[in-house]
């Protein structure tokens, strides 16, 4: 690149050693004031700034933040930490800190990188997404001593009260139970849930939040839940199971966007009309018109960032981050109402069709 | 942190000064062989690594590469850079690089945030995206010597034969192209096209794609061709207005999967199947069973990389990348074909529709 003034452009413009202008820099007390004054305007003159290498030395911190790039997933959901990796790198930035991103193909393989990134000083704090049961990289980096944040709860620990490390989470149980509250006060009287199998962290919560909200008894819970592996085909097989039974659902409330999607597809092939709220809020349910359940992404990195670093402005670890008691964020999701029929324009539907949740002919 | 070892450690075992250490470091040479075996005898012990900035100082090297984290868009197409930036993660860490990623809220920004990185020598080369005619920000960087690659070709410039930077993109007018002539050989005698208001580069490369690839003639592109902004609801009223044309269209390109969308949401509701590709292959298109023109965004970021530092396994910028001509690859896109009907399962679809190119019975 050869156009950045160095050191020793430094030290020839002043007429002194490259230790003087680097004493200048780092130990200025310890130099003569007229060579001082004859340092800093060569520094001046050149515009010559100190290497960020050189600094990073001096302060030992790198301003940079490091989070793993997960493999792409082409589904309906998979942008979902992308969203959180935006604003992540947004929030940052008005900190003045930067995004470091890298790769791992397993949790052991996530260690290994987390002992380079150490081992080089390269970032200030870890933020850890996708956290599960006795995740070793969790044990690793308290172990280690890095900074870090989850942006997923100590899954399998009591997280609320006695919270090992620094974490922040959507509480995906309030979401489910409200959209359930939403919905029977829209008049569904017998509201189904279509989920993951448990164990799953994140999918038990969703579950407990239907099973609360709609006041689904023991005895109903069995007939008015199915479990299945994420997918579209797999929402509609599940919706399909689901009002095929004896007491059909008058609603339907989907741990995904995925399920909804395909738990829609179902409805519509019967000629059904079924309010579905489905979960993450994600493009595929915007475009579709189908209700969501939206995750605060922007709130959860910006809070990420508060735990590590104090309030916005800071960008320096505080002590209490690892010497008083770890705290955590339980941030709330929020209700994305939408009519399907909105997808098309208003002048070409026939009117009588919105918000009619009858049965209507099949094709 | 305080875990890790130092210079100061190894110096206080090795019974030598600071400054002995960091001459076995740099300058070995100089270092007496029984001191120096001493010294590295220490290193070994304490599991001693040299700082990364220290490293860097040294190399003048960062392994790093720059690249602007665009503001999230919430579209349907909006994923489009997420997957190329995976990608991009993926291959350089591969060669032992890591992607720094910034923020920008335009091109005078981000000229602003890529002279920051070039004080602090933070990245190696910058990877820039979302590139447009007269792109101050190319200017900037090559005016200032820094080593970058842009994603997305010099839009307005004689960029084949004679480019003034390196650059990679993927090549719309081949894949609408391709997607017309899979079309026509499907049966399709007039293929309607609908894309974005002139000038725009992509936009226009696409369009050229339909008019080559269906053989429109002069005449018949105005009945056929609708502009637009992009969006689902635009999509629905541009496929309106054609179908509602003295001659409609038996088949749509379009030059989004949000106008896709559109389209085949006025398709629907006509009772019309209507074949209809759209571009960029995105999970919407996948879940709702459209086709869709994919771009090769994993080829693209490996080829990004590629024209910067040469073959997989190096990270070396060569001296061929500023010296010699500069270099581009221009990629070509695949056609997706989907089936609407797939996207309920089999068992429950009435096999007679599938397939089934004529108009139906409007509900």
């Amino acid at each position: 690149m050869g156009t950045l003034p160095t050191v020793d452009d430094v030290a020839r413009v002043a007429r002194v050693s490259r230790q003087t202008v680097s004493n200048v820099l780092n130990t200025p007390a310890i130099v003569k004031q007229t060579t001082r004054t004859r340092v800093e305007a060569a520094i001046s003159e050149l515009g010559y700034r100190p290497h960020a290498s050189a600094r990073r030395l001096r302060t030992q911190k790198s301003s940079t933040i490091g989070i793993r790039m997960e493999a792409f997933k082409d589904g309906v959901s998979g942008a979902v930490l992308d969203r959180f990796l935006h604003a992540l790198t947004e929030h940052a930035d008005a900190r003045d800190m930067r995004i470091l991103l890298y790769t791992a193909a397993s949790p052991e393989h996530e260690i290994e990188q987390l002992a380079r990134l150490r081992d080089g000083a390269d970032v200030d704090a870890i933020i850890l997404t996708a956290t599960f049961h006795n995740d070793p990289r969790i044990d690793w980096l308290s172990a280690n001593g890095m900074p870090f944040v989850t942006f997923g709860r100590p899954w399998g620990l009591n997280d609320m009260d006695d919270p090992s490390h620094l974490w922040v989470d959507v509480d995906g149980y309030a979401g489910v139970r409200d959209a359930a509250q939403h919905l029977t006060a829209e008049g569904a009287k017998r509201i189904g849930f279509i989920g993951w199998p448990s164990p799953s962290g994140t999918g038990d919560e969703r579950r407990r939040g239907w099973l609360d909200g709609a006041h689904i008894s023991a005895e109903d819970a069995s007939a008015l839940a199915r479990a299945t592996t994420d997918g579209v085909p797999e929402g509609t097989r599940a919706a399909l199971e689901l009002i095929a039974g004896v007491h059909p659902p008058d609603a339907l409330i989907c741990a995904s966007d995925s399920l909804a999607l395909g738990a829609s597809l179902a409805a519509r092939s019967l000629g059904l009309e079924l309010p579905i709220i489905g979960y993450d809020n994600t493009p595929v349910a915007a475009a579709m018109g189908l209700s969501s359940i939206d995750q605060p992404l922007a709130e959860a990195a910006a809070s990420a960032l508060e735990l590590l670093f104090g309030p916005s402005g800071s960008n320096v670890l505080p002590a209490e981050a690892f010497d008083e008691e770890p705290k955590h964020r339980l941030l709330a999701p929020r209700l994305v109402v939408r009519s399907a029929a909105r997808a098309v324009p208003d002048d070409t539907t026939d009117a009588s069709a919105v918000g009619n949740h009858n049965r209507k002919e099949t094709l």
